[in-house]
């Protein structure tokens, strides 16, 4: 029969394979960010090159194809061991339903890649296609987040990911104004998606700076070119203000390109800077969580030799030293002993783990509702879109302007929408 | 590198690990009862025993030890097979906390009987004391149906805590009502305290009903022995509504107990009854995703030999059967095949997961919050008992009134006064 402080230990024992768990969870979101930002420089190279009519970034596309390739070995190594391992931790049921999706897009790439070669298909489709590949990339990283055990954690992968979506953004308004200014005029359907995408980043990271704190918000901000960021806004007016038909400068399309890159770049950087800071979380916590495991271990040693068959602590009122009590032999406790005071110590250890446990219980269903609220409100948008043909933006107001008028919260009014499905008209 | 079919049998093995465990821990659920029942039995003869200044119960209580003994080994060796079990799959940090917590209690067992069966406690002390021992193996059940990732065994493991929950008031209102029947009289403390009780009991049983559903609710009403409950009725009234200083009949105590010992026997039944339904929920949940992961395993063997290197039909447009096309040599993708057709049903399959997964951790996240949600207005309700000095039923109406003034839910409510906990005044 094992002894409580047996199972104190193993209790530590459970966190400590979760957090290694989530180490290398968090090691394969880096993994994934690195191959979803050269997939992003690639779908920007074939819009441009189809845009063209495969007169520009011909050469620059196909030593993109090579880096992707590499980066698409790490993260399928990444992947394969996070099965290997992760087998043993058991919690990885959604994680790898998602893995499992994103497969079969990257076996796919290489006939995406020859019917872009062969310009066999269109700037929009192109896109689409990167798009849904990049869009499962991401959802893993979200169900990392969503999964993880830790607050700590889970707050710093919800960061991320929105981060990277937001990224995602801007990597998706590279692509359509490459393929804007190569074509040499924008319309006024790609001049709306357009407008939609630039709203789309900004809200992504405004809810990465809700979940990353001020240091890291700070650090986005002072990433950011300035200069670059004047030149992208001036761009962005010259193809999004113009009215339709109005000839666009095709040499600006390597210039837009560039603009991007610059700043899509620095948000590499800051996406780097999150994942090393988790590395480094993950790492601190898998420390802490050893020493104390040893500590009670060594205890736990300490006590193998002794008996404790007097053991009377828990019933003792709390905070109150018993007083010796009663000499009927046989009937009354022994008298309090040095073994009471280690009892006593060891009982207060169940009742500290309880509380911190407690404590990490709440504060991570906190962080698991504020990314669930959000994916609630996407999915609320998504449906909206489907069935009352708004765009993202029209979808979006729809949902804020209902909750102001009703004095409720955004969420609980996609929530409405939702289990409403069912009696929304189709596309009316 | 592993395909995507390989990740979706993953994500299947991982959810039959997870059930697995689940199993294991309902049927510890199950083992923590019985354990309860007889503990209950116990705590009610040694109230007797101390109130009759041990004229009453000795030789029952004496078997009861035994007894006793028989089911709290059970339970240990249930504890140890989850901990040598459990480390594998990973997620028993907190119930192993809440384990290591309640084997103090055990072991401090003995203890406490020798200062009943010495006479030197009072009912109030030895009820006390049981109670708390109770009460942390009930929070080990707590954590089995807040930690389950599946919803339905999640809800019935909520059930089943919410019903052990009541049938512990039960307990103790027995316990309650045996010390003053024996002891010849009530007191208004005492009064009042039973009073809580069996407004606790109703409250108890109504959300047990939220959680089980139609049919076992229904159950719970048929099992309740309606003849016992109108005895009942009427010594609560004897012993509730007498003014303080009347004597009670000593000889009612054995009535007393026999009739709630009746109830709390057909609670027992039905707690049995929820624990045999718990296992047949698990193993054919089990059954069912082996049948799956093995037609997986089949499909996975039968793709080992072919090559998937035209795979394309992630990118298809959703529901469209692609046309055969192009043939440019090397560029152009292979023409639909078989191998595309059962490409496109593995996306499918892919999908199905996805989908159901997502259903499930929407339906987990209802549970999950219902069960808190409880949790949180039990805490508010203790940090009110605290602070004000309220009694258990003025802290619920205070909260009620509250919510109902404010037009707020009364979990809301009780969010607000936990987080505001440090400017409650302490006992004013």
């Amino acid at each position: 029969m094992k002894s409580g402080l047996s199972f104190l230990v193993a209790a530590r024992r459970c966190e400590i394979d979760e957090l290694e768990q989530l180490a290398r969870t968090s090691e394969l979101v880096g993994t994934i960010g690195r191959l979803v930002h050269v997939l992003q420089r690639e779908r920007g190279l074939s819009n441009v090159l189809l845009a063209s009519q495969g007169r520009r970034f011909a050469a620059q596309r196909s030593a993109q194809i090579v880096e992707c390739g590499r980066f698409e070995r790490d993260a399928r190594a990444g992947f394969d061991l996070l099965e290997s391992e992760g087998r043993r931790a058991g919690s990885g049921t959604r994680l790898f339903s998602r893995i499992a999706w994103v497969l079969p897009g990257l076996d796919a790439l290489p006939a995406l890649r020859r019917r872009i070669g062969a310009l066999e298909t269109t700037p929009a489709e192109a896109t689409a296609a990167f798009a849904k590949l990049i869009a499962g990339l991401l959802t893993v990283v979200f169900e990392a987040a969503d999964g993880a055990t830790d607050p700590e954690i889970s707050r710093l992968l919800a960061a991320m990911f929105n981060f990277m979506q937001g990224k995602e953004f801007a990597g998706r308004e590279r692509a359509c104004g490459a393929a804007a200014f190569a074509a040499g005029h924008n319309d006024p359907q790609r001049q709306q998606q357009w407008l939609q995408l630039i709203a789309a980043q900004e809200r992504c990271f405004h809810v990465f700076a809700d979940f990353a704190g001020a240091t890291m918000s700070q650090l986005w901000r002072e990433c950011e070119p300035a200069a670059e960021l004047a030149e992208l806004e001036k761009l962005r007016r010259i193809a999004c203000a113009a009215p339709a038909g109005v000839p666009l400068d095709p040499e600006l399309s390597a210039v837009w390109f560039d603009c991007c890159s610059l700043r899509i770049d620095a948000m590499k950087a800051v996406e780097e800077r999150l994942a090393a800071d988790l590395r480094d979380l993950c790492r601190n916590k898998i420390r802490q969580a050893r020493v104390e495991a040893e500590s009670y271990e060594a205890l736990l040693d300490r006590l193998a030799g002794e008996p404790d068959t007097n053991a009377t602590a828990f019933f003792d009122e709390p905070g109150a030293v018993p007083a010796p009590q009663g000499d009927g032999p046989g009937l009354a406790p022994a008298a309090p002993t040095y073994g009471h005071q280690l009892e006593r110590s060891i009982l207060e250890m169940m009742q500290e783990q309880a509380q911190r446990l407690q404590a990490m219980s709440d504060e991570l269903a906190t962080v698991r509702t504020a990314l669930n609220e959000r994916k609630l409100v996407e999915r609320a948008k998504g449906l909206l879109m489907a069935h009352r043909k708004l765009t993202e933006p029209e979808a979006h107001q729809m949902l804020r302007q209902t909750a102001m008028n009703q004095n409720r919260r955004v969420v609980d009014v996609a929530e409405s929408v939702l289990s409403m499905a069912d009696y929304l008209p189709i596309g009316s």
